[in-house]
């Protein structure tokens, strides 16, 4: 049995601002607790959407525009209810970090958690096993934290079940973002993604940007967004914003991506967007410690454009440093 | 007296790859060194340039431009000599971090170094009384590091004397960068602008995009420079490229210069280069660990353009938010 | 099976002093143990008596009076025998830390323990089917640690079977402090408590001060106790002394619990055992690093006294920062 | 020349809240500073008092104190001027710890300071050249912090210029701390203490608890000796309160400190304030790590009082154990 | 499933040099992985040798031994397969930690392993579940690391099966160490060993040294160890080279075992290969921070020859000392 | 003025075990010290020897050979005076490492120290101008630490004064060695050598092994060493054993020394005390990440024999590999 507790109501009408607690003991505070804040917002008869980000700590998108939406959304503009969690994984947002520094754990590869697990296990249970039941639409944001860059996009998954996934394609779509992805997961074990689809709901994720900033543009993408999913929910009313400029993005197979053989100083060759044609140089990579040695050169796998790339200016071996999509429209 | 030796000759005709050595005992290797990469190209006469890059350890473009410069560039396309060191602070570069994870020391408050100091004010040390007397013409890259970022310039300074103030404009206007930007250091004390600038040598520094990467554009910019200023002093044959685009900034005062009140999670409002009205929110500051609460608006204290911001998604109170620029052309 | 061998005889006749030692293979020592400090005092015949300290590695109180007993009981004065273990989680005791610097364990949570887990779960185990089997009655002392402060108390639980509770109150009374309490754990799991209590031995905990101190006062406490509880065992001859005076304490529900609404700097503004009436102000919260700022104040949810409190200077948000019991007698 | 600047007026009328500002560029923010809260008030005409806390970071009495003094206090009540900085040692205090996390200096061991120092240093420098100087009286609190506990009282020091020491020595006992001693420094080179006295400023400081937290009394004497110096000073109305209770401590010599002849868990057998018979046992230390060892103990070398105690559980050879000093009226 | 993929074929004729690469999301990199060197060299019809070093990432005459084979094996001089792995837990290796630094995992406990498991648990899955099961004789370099130090010798372990024993105790006289060793496991859970034999094969393990270091003498018995074993395998054409002067070593009993009674400087009064009298001193152990304290002096349990001794000078209670074995030729 | 003070007397007959005593404030002890051990032993008339060990806290056989000298001399076998620092930077051998952990200083660098330093400044300070000054001999011990290993020799320095070096060359000879060495230091400042030389004392150091452990055999070199030198002083009666066996290295140029020019794993190819014809090779680097990459190969720049090496397996670019020195008789 889970050992959060919310100190504000899950269901009552209006708006309420507060923390899901969970205690935990620790060198510095025997009796101290980890507090992921949380606001619900729930006004007339409709659906619930669950609204999260900081599922990795690094990536802002989605935590700035959940706060702005916690801080703007009245009871009044609400049919049903909206659950917001822009840091589900408290702990990494407040350290800056991909994954929790209380335990190590990637929220991302935690689900469904455990009750009696580590901290980031307990809060992937207390989602899988509270908020996702009792949600109909989830909309997860990620962007590429401090060590990726993407395209921004929004994504949904090839699912068993076509109704659902037709119904995430179109909330996908809905959500606006310039480019839009269908994904096929390899290693799907762990995902709150698998955990949401599992339970038959509507889910929408993201990819808006990254190197562990974000800036007035791709925040703007996350807000309209957010917006335009509630509102293609029919939680919000109005008509969904500017979806229709959005372009789609394919990953079709391994050969997009493109690891470092070695480690050093990564000397980018393509930008993000920037179309590339098979074989053609997209990185060399110096040592960064001596001189007069000749750069490793890393080759496109195959043609299309950079959708993705490796952010730090240092690069190890066997980091991925690149990924080559194909605009399929 | 230094207890650095190069293990290359710094004036013998031909292209050399090698260290400036330094000894130093520590816990993992009583008998170690600091190895500093370092190539000098020496063809027909003319005058040595010092170009360096890795002053602060986590900014690429200089790095990787000098990297690319010291493995293409042949003695028989020299008059003069190249002295190529893209790993000033070496132990910084290999960490990427601001300052050496050796002594904590900033290299560039560390001029005009100590024979007798830390691992930083040796390197300096040899520098301002080795390398730089040897110079006629310095260029030391510079970019945004991990924490800030920056739209790309060239830089020189204000100077008491107005024939080298004129040699080092030109050398600037020459290196071709997007923007231009005339400086009046605050805070002179240490810098290695300051001593290479007190030795009478021409200078000309940069600040070329920041957040710890580098992109193809902007190792692009930072390439060109190089030949751009060689060309310039007549050491490489040719024309100067691309500099006449180049736009002039000015930062007029320190009303340029906006501070976070308190820390928490960035919302940017206006990104690099949008024009900003006096008064405009630049950008709101969310808590990172509750809902809730108003943000926090920093508004312009002067219209302008947006030249360099806070670069991580976190900030604390009394980072540097924002710069606000003039274009002065 | 356990990997841990005691290198004294636990059932011989006389004073032994020795180790539980568990191999433990580390970087600093690949062939290296974890040694557990253990006396074993065997008079004439009798039950056993099994008395731990150090569970948290910060609490004082029980590692003193159990060295002194250690040293100063004799086989002669025991009709029994005496298990002492004065640092039950030993690397947390040499590091003066809650938890297990080797694991991170909290060992009040790892009961029963596991064989193949970590150093923590081992002790845990070895205790679990080895130790407390072997006892009859089992004295397990704790105190705030650093971060907490409680009014000295020792303690039993409610349990399920009436004979044993009442066995555990009557050798909870015998121990003599100040003040006795009932408790009912919400989250029994993992305890130390639970696992002896579930073998059906008469337990007895305690709380007897905090802040990673201990004092004349508070050590005298925790002597006389163990003694006590020995001659109310029959294991040492002569009558308990002093229990008549303690006074019953209760924590009758979760309004007792009051936690920090955020983190600062913590105004206490009533001290343990003072008197508290329902809505008195608590304690106030201050920024800790800015001035101007109104204070947080934490109000009582009900009457009673302050039995517990945060004890460090600096709070987080979630911090349990006062207990307010109730007198019950 | 100092980099600090005030964000605030430090000679308006009213009352300002702002901070010194101190740039500090590092890894995690290349153009960040450090900034120390800092509270004006300015009333009518009449002297300056400098009030400080958290000289160390981890003595809370101060900060406590100065918190909810400059949060109350207005100009209207005010002749002069009040200057309050209840954490002159930011990252200390923010870090809870007794030196800079920065750059680990002992602060009351860096004055004078120096303008192109360490952090620390710098912040000495500025109040030894800008707000010392501009001060009448100065009032700065210390408590023992994490490690050391203390009977409360305020001190003065024996001074050459005696007009300057009974300024002092009124100005204490106006303070009406529970105790009261008189000090000579054996080693004042480098504390903020001697700069003031240097400077011929009415100086006092006070020892008020300690073990890293503080209690609703020990929070009380501190900001009724602010008050109260604040009221003999002129710059508040109203007669002093309560000072005519104090009593004077004195420790005429070395042989009232008690350094551990060993380290492991201190069994204290006296408490402070209690009376101590010279060759009496102070306290015993048994080892962490075994049983079955005669402990080591100390022994009073004088007799008098326990007016300070190491607090920690656990002692290293060579820290000062206990402090037996005499009352004197 | 296991994550792990090769990036080089591991069945085709020939030679390739590549890695094992298993994905780890780490703060650094968020789609980074873990390279584990691997070198496949496969020549005409014949078994399959898996070679193996750095099991423990401190232990050298494995990995320089692999190295130089991988370097130098032809695949015209192989009949079969040889797969080596001169770093199996790669973590380790480049760190120079006996456990590996990602998850703090001693691979040597981590067999058979788990594909969901941590990184070591990871790479001990792959092996156990595909390197393995393609291999007939499989050989596992160790040495002493940083904190043990050995006679060199080659090893097998008594077996169930006789006939596998016979086969394993041929490969172990082949390897043709100066000193070989027939080992019965108390604790073989979760070690390769264990899961090698257990899939019937071939199993030859060594200790060959320590310290941290290798020599060229160390290093030379590895080389020629892993050609005899090759050759004795008829991978490699060709006699065994030098077996016959090796000797035969045992520890028949738990007292060849002597583990430091407390921590301190150790004496050492024995050197590793000299003969030693039941209750001989072995070693002194001096207090590190006090003269005039009488050493504790550590006596042989047995009569033999000093087999393996703690290495660092500090040495602390419970680690082993030193191992007295007997030459049974 | 030096802040440290002994715990016994420095000149009272008899012996006598305590302490230097320097005071030093840090965060888990606000008022704790510094202990350095120390042993003084007075008999019958005559000279002072000054005998120190763990200068670098790594280095065992000095610390041992002192321990037993402290324990075992007997006033009344001297005639003058021994002083015994076995722990001379005691901070450093309490953790095993070459500079101190407290404040990150090499003491051989460190001399003739600050009174106001950091804590090794002040220790090195107290050496210079209390021990140093009352001694007429030193013997200063040192060995290879962790990171260097070496043929076991005493060393004498070149001196400008012909008589002084003749004194210090008959006690490095008198020592017994197996090899004595005469040096000529490039870099003499800061080292303990040069402080008391200037002070023109007899003075002999050593290096006696290395690896950070000692052996039986090396701590019976350092040990007969003392005997020898305090018998060659005339405060030890008898003659001087074994001295006569030794043999002259040298070390005649910077051709001696063999720095790596990539980090990796060591190969060696030559063992300590093994001949060396110039351009032998000495050892090969391997990488440590990959295989099927050449490894880079160290010649021998001279001839001679191998007098020291790097011992750690991994090495880094710079470090000193090997010094090939000349045997002279």
């Amino acid at each position: 049995m889970t050992a959060i507790t919310p100190t504000i109501p899950l269901d009552a009408p209006g708006k309420h601002h507060g923390f899901l607690r969970l205690p935990h003991s620790r060198n510095d505070s025997a009796w101290g607790s980890v507090m992921i804040p949380l606001t619900v917002i729930r006004g007339g008869d409709g659906p619930t959407a669950l609204l999260t980000g900081g599922n990795h700590g690094d990536e802002y998108e989605g935590p700035l525009a959940l706060q702005q939406l916690a801080w703007e959304l009245e009871p009044a503009q609400v049919m049903g209810r909206v659950i917001i969690l822009p840091a589900m994984n408290a702990p990494a947002v407040a350290a800056g970090t991909r994954v929790s520094p209380v335990d190590g754990v990637n929220m991302n590869r935690a689900f469904p958690g455990r009750a009696d697990g580590t901290v980031t296990q307990k809060i992937a249970d207390y989602l899988a096993t509270v908020l996702v039941p009792a949600a109909d639409v989830v909309l997860d944001y990620h962007s590429g934290g401090k060590t990726l860059d993407f395209l921004p996009y929004a994504a949904a998954h090839y699912l068993d079940d076509a109704d659902q996934q037709a119904a995430c394609v179109a909330a996908m779509r809905a959500f606006g973002a310039p480019w839009s992805m269908m994904m096929r997961e390899i290693d799907a074990v762990g995902m709150f993604d698998t955990t949401v689809e599992q339970q038959g709901k509507v889910f929408v994720t993201t990819e808006l940007g990254g190197g562990g900033t974000a800036t007035a543009a791709s925040v703007a993408i996350a807000l309209r967004g957010a917006r335009n999913v509630l509102r293609h929910a029919g939680i919000l009313s109005g008509p969904v914003e500017g979806a229709a400029a959005g372009r789609m993005l394919d990953m079709p197979d391994d050969a997009c991506f493109h690891f470092a053989p070695q480690g050093g100083l990564i000397h980018p060759l393509v930008d993000l967007g920037e179309a590339v044609a098979e074989g053609q140089p997209l990185a060399c990579i110096w040592p960064a410690d001596r001189t007069g040695v000749a750069p490793v050169t890393v080759h496109a796998n195959r043609p299309g454009l950079l959708a993705a790339r490796h952010f730090p200016g240092l690069v190890q071996t066997g980091d991925c440093l690149a990924v080559v999509a194909v605009a399929v429209d």
